[in-house]
């Protein structure tokens, strides 16, 4: 096995994926990872405790763990009483930071702890919530949480996407970009994931200058008064917006189809397969590389496995698929 | 260093200072741990998940680890939210048991995270509560909780313990006291933490049976309105009546006296030194071991250190002195 340095950036299902599966293909694995979680078990840890969010970082150290065991305990979401709904490695996660008063300190025990094969780490320290102003300025969110939550009445490509305070980027994230062998941008959502991410000051500068080549793996599907038809050249475009110039060497999309069956279950989740604007595409200054991208399991009409830690959607990636064509890429330069 | 085989049998505080020193002089160490706490966050995490109480196995835990991350971590207590006062070693052990449905199972994997030199044992599997009934029969109190915090109207010499719905031992308890070169009881609270283990069914037999040298630690000083007036040999015997038999080899007790103004401190505890009846004692099967016992930060005042996980006294054993003179009569044999 060959090692060349991989820096994905992401968030917490979307990255969780494509480690799990890139892991098997270099042993020099690099997750940065979006802060301005704020939902669910997350967003209680912030609000009652103060602390940074776990969640994603918890789903990022997990892919790189080999410990079933610890990976299981990681992602057990107690059931009853006052633990309820809390996800074990993010009490974990939590605890460590505030007996040790540092995130990143949190982060590296945590590791140590679940033995991983890699490097996770948080693109900023600070503590952040995300903004959201329309074109006419009429509407301000606050918060993923809030965000993710909406279906947008505006073009949110028009929108201006900030961080509340500022974020000043983690010196560790910028130092895994300088360094690595190749960037990829993992699939997730654009305004409530990457975009928080994407927009942290320094990111957009490193990613613009960076000597390896960079990947953008987009979603499969849209979501529901979001990215309502956005193409994947659309979904591109954003990227690069929230990034300030053109970095992208590839982007990778599916173009594959689904079965009717399961055709059917997109459209009740509201969901649809993001369409690939070839002729778009092919003006682009990032080469288009078009795949079978589909999990078997998606195909299969949506019978759900164990190992992804949050199931939101029915609709995955061949996570196995999307990692060889990642290095097919990296190894054809 | 040498590797007798060394079997701990106690609660939490006294065998978390006992084996935290005898992990110095053996290599072979195994703490077999009081299942009937039911206080603060354990009895929390009993009565909401119906989990085991992890609390006493914690402490045991964290006394044979080296890594003082884990160690800190383990014994972490939250201060504020949902979380509060919750030790997350506890938290980690209940997550661990609800998950895979085994309680040994979770201080297995918990043994592993802590890397811990040596073993850790449950008394007993069973989901317990402690009873008390007088000698008049007139009053029966329930769970370790209710009984510890209570001041005994009643001789507790007359009482009769047992456990509710009743306990089969942990067949890896037995198994360890059959193969120890040395058995020690830890010292701790008579009726709610060395009582609740010694009457569990069969533990008394193989005590009684065991080749092994027995050896009693008895505490430093008398628990307000329950051993008042309590001697060496008063301890002495209670655990025998708990056991069933006159099983003691040794019993090592502290003949130091305090300087006047920590001696103004235990009053002020309700706690009084316990009294070294000598007369009594060289009647007695057993062969007592005076010694100068108390720690020097007792007797600088109470000055507490960091070191250990619950500070429920100022008066402390000088454990590594309690060590020495415990390996000193195993080597004397």
């Amino acid at each position: 096995m060959s090692k060349p340095k991989i820096v994905v950036i992401g968030g917490g299902t979307g990255s969780f994926t494509l480690l799990n599966s890139l892991k098997n293909h270099t042993k020099d694995l690099t997750a940065i990872v979006n802060m301005a979680d704020d939902g669910g078990s997350t967003g209680v840890l912030r609000d009652e405790l103060g602390a940074l969010p776990p969640g994603d970082i918890r789903q990022c150290l997990v892919a790189l763990s080999d410990s079933s065991k610890t990976r299981d305990l990681f992602n057990y979401r107690f059931e009853e009483g006052t633990f309820k709904g809390h996800a074990f490695g993010n009490i974990l996660l939590s605890a460590l930071e505030k007996m040790t008063g540092s995130f990143a300190e949190a982060v590296e025990t945590a590791s140590e702890i679940l033995r991983i094969n890699g490097t996770v780490i948080p693109a900023t320290l600070d503590n952040i919530r995300l903004k959201m102003e329309w074109a006419d300025k009429s509407v301000i969110l606050n918060g993923e949480r809030v965000i993710d939550a909406e279906s947008f009445r505006h073009d949110p490509r028009k929108a201006r996407l900030s961080l509340v305070p500022g974020a000043t980027p983690n010196p560790d994230a910028l130092a895994a970009l300088n360094s690595a062998d190749l960037i990829v941008i993992a699939p997730g959502d654009l305004y409530t994931s990457l975009g928080p991410l994407l927009i942290i000051d320094g990111i957009g500068d490193v990613l613009c200058a960076a000597k390896a080549p960079k990947l953008y793996v987009v979603n499969l599907v849209t979501k529901q008064g979001q990215t309502e038809h956005f193409t994947v050249s659309d979904h591109a475009d954003e990227i690069e917006r929230f990034v300030g110039c053109h970095f992208l060497d590839y982007v990778l999309f599916n173009d594959q189809k689904p079965d009717r069956a399961l055709a059917a279950r997109y459209k009740a989740e509201g969901a649809f397969l993001v369409k690939p604007d070839i002729e778009t595409l092919d003006k682009k200054l990032y080469k288009g590389i078009a795949g079978q991208f589909l999990s078997p399991v998606a195909t299969k009409h949506g019978a759900e496995v164990g190992t992804l830690p949050v199931t939101r959607s029915l609709i995955r990636h061949d996570a196995e698929a999307v990692a060889r064509a990642i290095m097919k890429a990296y190894y054809a330069l």
